[in-house]
């Protein structure tokens, strides 16, 4: 209970988001920049680590050759694949659906922790602790079918907008990891998201985004349940937890649902420490990939007193072990592909 | 609770096992017979049947066109893709791990249920009911590692024989279900199995036989644990239930772990019923199939009286549907690949 709260548990204040980055092109598709594989990395030490373990392990003959089928490389999402401030994205999807649900239930207007989230009153809903925000999850992610949520999820997207960006949520990706994705899968890596975010809340659109298909998806999930109604089969979303990825529960879901130990992992925080210490415990040569944030003026700064994302033991043992660890600043020509079209 | 010990409650006694079929030439793989994608089935409305319904959702231009990333097919492994007679292949794992297990145990030879699996007394063992099944499983399938549990599982199948076949329990499986996997990939389809049997039970022989990947199994699973035990990362095998794969629980881990609704599925009990009735709702044109064991002589014969692998409302259902069914004595030229060497 406690961990997937971590997810919930601290929202920031929306002071201290920094200045507007207005960009009024359109996103574009990244079309051939040059035959470099990762065009939107600096050369470095960081972009030098992960060509040379590529290539390292794709090469036949190599001493450290990894077969195709044990080319598991997986890749946390909140923080590492797109940003996660200043709230955890889905935690923005759960406030506008309490808001979109407001009408059919009048008494949210007087109700905690509803009144709060319809008043953006988000120091109240703090004290409402994990029993309030687990409410909300549940009062907005269950109580309908796979299907439908599957839609609203979709519908959200399409004209939500991030408070500092205003820009849709799925913009704010991070270009040199769309690019590192296709790098991997280029030389025969599968790729799989391992998020402690919802797995139905990424699956109706990581596929588009990010080229990773809905059954390569793990993460957190509440309990379904089949039933017929009315002579048509049902799969109903109960306001119940079923699993939660996160920290310790990467590995376990990771087990569970690819059956393999992968040799790639990348992550943000402390929540992917132990999918990095069982992807590092690989027989095959293994890579430990941690995002730094680094880059308030382009994205956040935040590492060891952050509440979302935090990235302190992980910092550490990073040092101690030798894992490459990107300094999003320094090692990132841009950090969202609406850049590329400034 | 009670679904999943199904699975091992109702062991039929090894009387009426028929003749054993002896066939002294060593198992083949299938090289090419002919241009026909299913050279093992008889000509007839079943074969026809799946051939027509390939076709059609695999043409372009045609009204059932499905595209390729919706092409998700699902098997369920034991009565389906290979025997499960005289009883479950898995329960006899767990016996002979008993035994193997028994001289760091000297307590079972007189504490039940134990001492009625080590004195091959099915009848006691019966009388301890769900429970003491469970105790065994747990017993079996708990307290080691994922990887220490992998190997145990391939090392019993490098050596383990069928009772009445006197062969490994891998060339059991059925050689046209063999091809129509081949068949349906070759046509785009993703092919998964969904199984109750336990996921880690399958997943160390499955690619190899089915040609399977790993992460596109799905069974029955007991909770795992990660921990670091002397620096070195592990996942430990718990002795409790985490999920039960079978009946109203197939739909539900479909979702789970692939996200999408199969437009294929295949089964042969009542337990893979509510599977086809969640794939027969699909938007998408689906197919049913249903494999009815009707040969005693090369197999086995038994549906709706049977404990194991009772097939009676779904036969039901089928009928009443026009799910396809497969009759196995008409429609199977051979059963087992061993066959083909004869």
């Amino acid at each position: 209970m406690k961990k997937y709260l971590v997810l919930y548990l601290s929202i920031i204040s929306f002071v201290g988001c920094g200045e507007n980055t207005k960009t009024e092109n359109p996103v574009g598709t990244v079309t051939e920049m040059s035959t470099d594989p990762l065009p939107s990395w600096n050369e470095g030490v960081t972009r030098d680590a992960i060509i040379a373990y590529v290539k390292d392990v794709t090469t036949e003959g190599s001493e450290n050759f990894i077969p195709m089928s044990e080319r598991i490389a997986t890749f946390d999402n909140d923080g590492t694949l797109w940003s996660e401030k200043p709230a955890y994205f889905q935690l923005f999807f759960a406030m506008d659906r309490i808001k979109a649900l407001a009408p059919e239930h009048p008494e949210w207007k007087t109700t905690q922790p509803y009144q709060s989230v319809l008043e953006n009153d988000m120091a109240t809903l703090m004290t409402y602790g994990e029993h309030g925000l687990i409410e909300i999850v549940m009062a907005t992610h269950a109580g309908n079918s796979v299907e439908e949520f599957e839609k609203i999820v979709k519908d959200w997207l399409a004209t939500a907008k991030h408070p500092r960006f205003n820009r849709s949520y799925t913009d704010l990706v991070f270009q040199p990891m769309l690019e590192l994705l296709d790098y991997l899968r280029d030389n025969g890596f599968k790729t799989y998201i391992v998020s402690g975010g919802g797995i139905e809340f990424m699956r109706p659109w990581v596929e588009q985004v990010y080229g990773i298909p809905k059954d390569q998806v793990i993460g957190s999930s509440i309990k379904t349940e089949f039933d017929i109604v009315d002579g048509k089969p049902e799969l109903k979303r109960l306001p119940a937890l079923d699993f939660i990825d996160d920290k310790a529960g990467k590995p376990v879901g990771i087990n569970k649902f690819i059956g393999r130990k992968p040799v790639f992992a990348s992550g943000n925080s402390d929540g992917d420490l132990q999918m990095l210490q069982w992807t590092d415990s690989n027989a095959y040569a293994s890579f430990q990939l941690y995002l730094h944030h680094t880059d308030a003026d382009r994205e956040w700064a935040y590492d060891r007193e952050s509440s979302i994302g935090r990235l302190d033991k992980g910092l550490d043992e990073a040092n101690e072990k030798g894992w490459t660890v990107i300094n999003m600043k320094e090692d990132w020509k841009v950090v969202y592909p609406l850049e590329l079209n400034n």
